[in-house]
């Protein structure tokens, strides 16, 4: 293998491919990046079985060949090399040299043969979605993931097509997040994706309107957005029926500017951080809600104005969930449905239905 | 005790005092911030008994008096309040409230009898130097003092005032580091002050020409800024006589460019990461510096223009010392002086002799 091609797409591809690399397998030949020069085109694979990234670039191919390079050390070389062509070749002694201005580095390579072959995915069906949206319902979802490995399929997140609607749905027993976008489709899709595969690929996915293509099999996912191809295998098994969790109906209902609501909460669990239950206490009266937490340490009383339809309530909390849901949230007016004491808070924008984010209350003793 | 103030005076005053409170003393008490409000002015203190730090702001004071708070939880509160006036008052349970707008928090407090006193200072003989120089001189030596504590004379700098100059010396056995400031002053000074002293002193000063007043008593040193004062312990016994270690002459000079020289060594430690030993090599050569290292991932060789004066020589060195120097001195061209493979390297600006580093070799099999 012999070819050249500059230093900063080469650092951009390794940067992409790389997020694959978990360095946990226990497998050697997963800690590298497959390289392989052809056609004056480099591909540029990383994977952990699960998930795999492949990505391609312009070079100046010399002499066709493929290798597998530790990708933290050859990232790390390529990374510091000045600005400028770089030119990579193997020697006889299953090393490469990388050659760069004045500098010259010999580096080991593996055996591109014990590469695993990533599934061969037909992209005959395409369900094209534009990327910066997928990006932000990505991101305003994932942080409802399960992070115990105890129910697997919590661990990722639902993506449904029906009616018209993509839907991506995220729950973890104590809270759930929904985020749905109209889209001119009119396929029918169910499919669970591992949560590592969406935070990864939101960090690949552009801020721009462009379109990303993803194809479906039965056991994988594939995002193609031309240079670089996404694959990741589905979580198996049926997610839970979110639909049936969400309360159509409430008792009472809450407006109030999310920021000061936010910020009351922040400070309210301060207090509560005591042993680690972040429990803070709800007392919503008419025009006020009241929001208290003690601890050894002492209490707080915060006090916000609202708009309350319904009867007064007294709730209480766990604060990261709420403060998780209200960091994410872009409007500046929030609407709060409740149903009673024990029964889930749902959180909504007031402008909009792009979002149905539930919080379950924390049963106390005197309830 | 009863006062108001504004929230952000109180928090940057807490944030300067808390810079003393290390939470590892084994007395509940110094995890606190002193307070005390007199004469419409609240000072704060805190301390781990080596160092202490003291400030103080405007604040109506109704009622005078003094409490003992946890600096961590007091900081985290007054952080989080609206920007607005603050108004603090102990209740009669050994607590106090604190109000801010409509946020009420209720917190208990200490002690101010258990709080330690600082040590008394005549502040009658005075050494006054620009706080901006001062900085900046701590900055260039802070990184060579000894991390272990093995010999704990070395986890201080060296503050030494004699004909007309102030000299901070740090050095841990295989690196030294020398500022110098030419200064209108008579005093004779040599004293040590720990490490973490001047770590926190250098948070604290100012980026401009003003001064620090420091006044020097057998066991203590006193900054004095004004709003706020730092006293410290010196560190006892005797600093090495660091003249004695630095070289006058040599058998070699390399002028080099500072950034080109840092990126080779930054590039070819990349492949001395291997088992920790951070080694590289130098063969000075007329016009060249070639610079290679290797390991069990493979091995890498840099070539820089150089300009020599005097014999060719090779020798080795622990990377990370050289990248320490090169990364804190901010002139463009540098000159390293070396009198043989064994004996340490002087690394100065080619522009004035503010600074002089020196490094120890490392010594090879094969020298």
């Amino acid at each position: 293998m012999n070819f050249s091609c500059t230093k900063t797409k080469l650092q951009e591809a390794i940067s992409i491919a790389q997020k694959a690399v978990t360095g946990k397998s226990p497998m050697p030949i997963l800690q590298g990046i497959l390289i392989s020069a052809k056609d004056n085109e480099l591909i540029l694979i990383g994977s952990d079985i699960d998930l795999s990234i492949e990505t391609k670039i312009e070079a100046e191919v010399l002499q066709e060949g493929s290798i597998v390079v530790d990708a933290k050390i050859f990232g790390e070389i390529i990374r510091k090399l000045p600005n400028s062509l770089v030119e990579i070749k193997t020697l006889d002694n299953n090393s490469i040299e990388i050659i760069c201005e004045k500098s010259k580095f010999n580096l080991i390579h593996m055996d591109p043969e014990e590469f695993p072959s990533l599934p061969r995915i037909n992209e005959n069906i395409i369900f094209s979605v534009s990327q910066k949206m997928l990006k932000n319902m990505i991101k305003s979802t994932i942080f409802a993931i399960a992070q115990e490995e105890t129910r697997p399929i919590l661990t990722g997140i639902l993506f449904e097509v029906k009616e018209n609607k993509l839907n991506l749905v995220a729950l973890d027993g104590y809270r759930l997040a929904l985020r749905s976008s109209i889209i001119e489709n009119e396929d029918v899709i169910n499919a669970v994706i591992p949560g590592k595969t969406f935070n990864e690929v939101s960090k690949i996915l552009s801020d721009e309107d462009e379109n990303v293509n993803i194809t479906f099999t039965p056991n994988h996912i594939l995002f193609n957005l031309g240079d670089t191809k996404i694959v990741s295998r589905l979580l198996e098994g049926e997610f839970i029926k979110y639909n049936s969790i969400i309360p159509e109906e409430f008792a009472l209902k809450v407006t109030a500017k999310r920021l000061e609501l936010l910020n009351c909460i922040e400070r309210a669990s301060l207090m509560a951080k005591d042993g680690n239950t972040n429990l803070i206490k709800f007392d919503i009266k008419e025009d006020t809600l009241i929001i208290t937490s003690n601890s050894q340490l002492g209490r707080v009383r915060e006090e916000l104005n609202i708009i309350l339809q319904g009867e007064e309530l007294q709730i209480a909390f766990n604060s990261k969930y709420l403060i998780d849901v209200l960091k994410i949230i872009e409007e500046d007016e929030i609407v709060l449905e409740f149903s009673s004491s024990v029964s889930p808070c749902v959180i909504k924008s007031k402008e909009n239905n792009n979002y149905t984010y539930l919080v379950l209350p924390v049963r106390l003793l005197s309830n």
